[in-house]
């Protein structure tokens, strides 16, 4: 339950998370931070706005990048240290998200890697974009 | 149903929430989003790493953000543009975490706000920073 | 609060349990068990697959057993022993699965019972089916 | 996102996973199955079993080998087509379950690949072992 070390990231390399955003996943999102904006849980007042229907939170489709890099790339033990956001698109039920990582630096005296991190839907669109800063997980003293 | 409109916004004009994490919003957020990541869901694992214990998700506190940007400051009909996070200090189960959003600059030519934003713990250590961008309401037309 | 005793269970006596499968309740069931299989939560993969959409876990399936046993037949107090699976027709959102269990065999000495276990949809096809011993409860001593 | 094929499986090879159960997971399982077993959710009653307090589901514990099957071993596209499960420490609230499934045969004409299913506690209690019969996927035609 370890995932990649410095030495064992190169630059380029990806991994990828895929989910369909249910109704459930965002009213659980809404019930979790608090965030009940009319935006994600009010079609009455969603259905009259410029997406014409209830949207995902930005953060819910963030967070699949989060298990991109915490499950996948670099993996179990990593730090992760910052990542910058901008939302493009808006997600709605029964959209399909790819969330995707790559490698595009590694710091090995400061034990860091920078991702490109992005998002898109079914059609192609992406939805987010961002990079990331994170500390891989360092191999056990032997 | 509106929040703030540029007009009704100015500089150093803030807004919180408040929400103590549960093991709950842990697990629902890991189902939600797919991380599980044994930092977050294995307690035996986790309490052998550096923060001895199962953390929280980074982008669950992030989403802290999104509740007072969304709901309060400037509220709902904001167009969420983009946050930068760092992630300072690791949330675990049972912390206290206060989410701030304060205006700092505001462009009105292109409806934009610029918000410090900020988490902070029970003992007031600051978890997570960045700062966000966002499109306030426009004031329905008369 | 006390299933069935030994004493009270006959050969051929059985009970039931139906529920329609929500799509809620797949990805609650991925978010406790991890499981986010894309033939689970992806419904653009799924599409593709042979089945044409996302299909319910089997074991969420199989969990509908455990509820017949576990609540009706023989019901509180009794301990699973054993339980075989065979997965025949995928599940799909929205269909209406009833679970049966009927009493097979009794055998006093070891107080075991042996109950035929199957699940079907609402158009009648066997979805699984399987066999399971369980320890029926005792009465009290008096 | 398709998992290992026939041609990629070897007699011995393993995957795991690993979770901590929290009451959470034991009442959500309720909830998506009707499992209402005061011995799973009626803390009053089961404090006064055997067990001396709430258990979760074994069918919940079963779902983490269809999470090492579904996502790791073989992985997505596998088609699940039985699993024997013999019951035999039950799970608690805190408990960290690790599943493992290992090839123990491989039929190349059915295309069907067996594995042996085990779940152990943090003690290293076997908590739950089985037999799982899989069809893994096959490789797209080129």
């Amino acid at each position: 339950m370890l995932g990649l070390t410095m030495a064992e990231l190169t630059v380029g390399q990806s991994a990828q998370f895929a989910k369909t955003v249910s109704e459930t996943d965002i009213y659980l999102f809404a019930g979790i931070t608090g965030d009940m904006n009319p935006a994600h849980v009010n079609e009455q007042y969603a259905g009259q706005t410029f997406f014409k229907t209830r949207i995902a939170h930005g953060m819910l489709t963030a967070g699949f990048i989060s298990t991109v890099i915490g499950c996948h790339l670099p993996g179990p033990g990593t730090v992760y240290l910052s990542q910058n956001l901008k939302f493009l698109v808006p997600v709605r039920i029964g959209d399909t998200i790819t969330a995707k990582a790559e490698v595009m630096d590694l710091d090995e005296k400061k034990n860091r890697a920078t991702l490109a991190t992005e998002c898109w839907n079914q059609n192609g669109e992406k939805v987010l974009t961002g990079m990331a800063v994170v500390s891989p997980p360092r191999a056990p003293k032997s």
